[in-house]
C-alpha cells in the first residue's frame, strides 16, 4: 500500500477522525482497497479504465494504478492535466467533447509524453482537435442515452473523416447510463447487450482496437458484448444509489459530521447540501431518518428500532451520499482512515474543467 | 463601483466572455448593482446584515459593503475568518451553531479587532463559546423550522445560563426558512407575522438589543414583525426557485456553457451538476426545455416557439442555475461581466468550512 504524505494545512496534527474539522470526507483505505481488488480480479490492467470523474483525486488514482491500471478515463481536460502533474497513468482517455482549443493544446502538450485520446462525435470536434494538434481521437457512439455521441449508422463516415483530417482513429465508445439503474439484473444485462449492439455495429464500421463502454451499475454484463475495457469509477467509494444494485463493492466514503443542535424531536448534524451531491436525494445516516438537508445542516430524527436515541451535541455520525461523483468534488481534501484512526490527508487535486 | 483587480490564473488574458473556459461562472454586475440597490433602499445600513453564505466572496461582500453595510451574517468559521482576512465587514453574526473549539478560538482571536457574535442554542453551544474565549452570543430560537434553535419559552433560562457563564448576550435571532416558498404574498406575511411572535416572545425574555431573522423571500415583510436587522443573501444573485416568488430582485449570476454536441434531437451543454446546486432541481435555460443533468453535462431541446432551433456546437449559452449559494460553493472564481465584456474576476474565497 501507497500512501502519499500530503497532509492538509487545516488538519496536519490530527491522528483520529476525532480532531477533525467538520464536515469532512473520509476514505476507509480497507473498504477502498477491498473494491480496489473486487473489481481488478474481475477486470485486470487494461480490461479497466478507471473513471477518474467519480473520486478526482490522484492519490486515489495512484492506488488504482497500485492495482494494475495504468489507462485511465477522465471527463475533463483538468484532471488529465492534474493526472499527468502528479506522474499517475500512461493512457488517457477524455470520454467528452471538448472544442476549446487552448485546453486541447494543453492535452496536446500532455500528448507528448503520455498517450492522450479524445472522444469526437461531430465534425466540429474532430476539427478542434486537430487544430489543436492532437494525434488520438476515438469515435463516441450514442448507445441509447441522450446525451454525447453520433448515432451508430453515422460512426463510420466520421471516423473516415477523423482520419482525412489526420487524426489516428483508436475505435469507439458508448455510455449506456441510462441502463446503470434498470430493474433487475437479468433484464439490465439483456438491455445491456441490446445497447451494445449499437456499439459493434459503430465498431465494425470505424475500426480501430478500442471498443470501450460500460459503468460501476453493468460492470459484470459484459462478458458477452463487444466491449474490451469497462469504464468504471463509482465502484472505489460508492454511494446509496449504486448499493441499491447490490454490487460486490462496499461503502468507502463518507461525510463526518457533528451534531450541533439537538432537542426531543429531532437533531441537526453540520453536514448539508453543500457538502454532498443532491442530485439523486438526500443522504442516509445509519439508524436515522433524514428529515431534510439544507445548506449548512442536515436535520435528523432516529429511527423508532435505531440504538442511537440519545446522541448528544457534540457526538460524531457518518453521513453516506447518494451521489458519490459530485460529493467528492465538492471537498478540497479527503482523508483516509482505518475506523478513526487518519492515516493520511489526499488532495482532491483533479477539481474544476 | 469599486471593482478588485485580482484576475484567476486561468482566464488571465479574457476580455470576452467568448475567451473563457467552461463552464463559467458569471456575475452581471449592473444587475448586481440594481439588486443591491434595491435591497438597500428597504434596509439601509444595519437593517440589513447581508448573508455571506449565499455568494461566499469578499468581492461581492466588499459590494454590499459600498452600499451601506458594516454587519454581515456568516454560517461558517471559514467565512469569518475569510472576510476578516480580506478586511471586509466589522460586526460578523455567525448564525449557526459551533462546538469545535478550535475554530471558536479563531474566532475569538479575530474578535480582538471586531465584533464576532455566534449563535448558541444549549449549554454545550454555550460552554464552547466560553471556552474559546468569545464574548459575544444571540440566542437562536426556533420559530417553526425543524433545524437548528431552542423552544422560545427556554430562550430566557438559556440566556441567563450564558451570561451566568461570562458572555454578552446581544439578543435573538430567528430563521423563518419554512415560511420562504408559503403561497401567496398575503399568506406568506401572515404567516411570518406568526412565526416572529415566538421570536418576539423570546426576545422579551432574553433582552439584548438585536432581533435578527428573515431572508430573501421574506425581506418585504417584516415591517410589523418585532425584527431589528434583516438576514438576507440570495437578493443578490438570485435563483430560479427564489424567481417564483417575484420579488423585485433580478437573475444576476448564470453559469455560461459551451454547446459540446448535437444533433436534430437534442443539443449538450458543458454545464453539468458538478457547477449547478441541484436540491431545487434542474437549471433553467432561456428558449431550451432542460431534459436532465448529469455530472459534466446538461441535455436540452429547444422550445417550440424559440428563436433558438439552430444552435450549433461552439455555441454559447447562460444556464440559471435553480438554487444558487451551492452553485457559487462549486465555483473558484466569479466573473464580473457586463453584457460579455469581462470586466474582473473574483475569487470565490469563503468556500468550505
Amino acid at each position: 500500500m501507497r500512501v502519499r504524505v500530503s497532509p492538509s494545512a487545516q488538519n496536519m496534527d490530527a491522528h483520529t477522525t476525532e480532531q477533525l474539522a467538520t464536515p469532512a470526507l473520509l476514505v476507509d483505505l480497507d473498504a477502498l482497497n477491498k473494491n480496489m481488488r473486487t473489481m481488478s480480479l474481475r477486470h485486470p490492467a487494461a480490461k479497466l479504465r478507471p473513471h477518474t470523474k467519480a473520486h478526482k483525486c490522484t492519490g486515489i488514482a495512484q492506488l488504482q494504478q497500485h492495482y494494475g491500471h495504468k489507462t485511465f478515463t477522465c471527463a475533463t481536460p483538468r484532471e488529465i492535466i492534474g493526472m499527468a502533474a502528479a506522474g499517475v497513468g500512461e493512457d488517457f482517455l477524455l470520454a467528452n467533447e471538448v472544442v476549446d482549443i487552448e485546453r486541447l493544446k494543453k492535452l496536446a502538450q500532455i500528448a507528448e509524453n503520455a498517450r492522450v485520446t479524445i472522444a469526437v462525435d461531430s465534425q466540429e470536434t474532430i476539427d478542434a482537435a486537430a487544430r489543436a494538434g492532437l494525434h488520438d481521437v476515438l469515435i463516441d457512439v450514442n448507445v441509447g442515452l441522450p446525451r454525447c455521441g453520433i448515432a451508430p449508422e453515422l460512426a463510420g463516415r466520421l471516423a473516415d473523416s477523423a482520419r482525412k483530417s489526420g487524426l489516428t482513429v483508436r475505435g469507439v465508445m458508448g455510455y449506456e447510463g441510462h441502463l446503470m439503474m434498470a430493474d433487475g439484473h437479468d433484464n439490465r444485462k439483456q438491455k445491456v447487450a441490446e445497447s451494445m449492439q449499437f456499439l459493434a455495429r459503430a465498431a465494425s464500421d470505424v475500426g480501430g482496437e478500442i471498443i470501450s463502454a460500460g459503468g460501476t451499475g453493468t460492470f459484470d454484463m459484459h462478458d458477452d458484448t463487444c466491449i474490451n475495457e469497462l469504464q468504471a469509477g463509482s465502484y472505489a467509494l460508492m454511494d446509496t444509489h449504486y448499493a441499491k444494485l447490490e454490487l460486490p463493492f462496499v461503502q468507502s466514503c463518507f461525510v463526518l459530521g457533528t451534531i450541533i443542535s439537538a432537542n426531543p424531536q429531532w437533531l441537526v448534524i453540520d453536514v448539508g447540501l453543500k457538502s454532498l451531491g443532491m442530485d439523486h436525494g438526500n443522504p442516509t445516516v445509519d439508524g436515522f431518518d433524514v428529515l431534510f438537508c439544507s445548506d449548512e445542516h442536515t436535520t435528523l430524527k432516529p429511527k423508532k428500532d435505531s440504538a442511537k436515541q440519545k446522541v448528544k451535541v457534540g457526538e460524531r455520525l457518518r453521513v453516506i451520499p447518494a451521489h458519490i461523483d459530485p460529493t467528492m468534488a465538492m471537498h478540497s481534501v479527503a482523508h483516509i482512515v482505518r475506523g478513526e484512526e487518519l492515516i493520511d490527508t489526499w488532495q482532491i487535486d483533479l477539481r474544476g474543467w
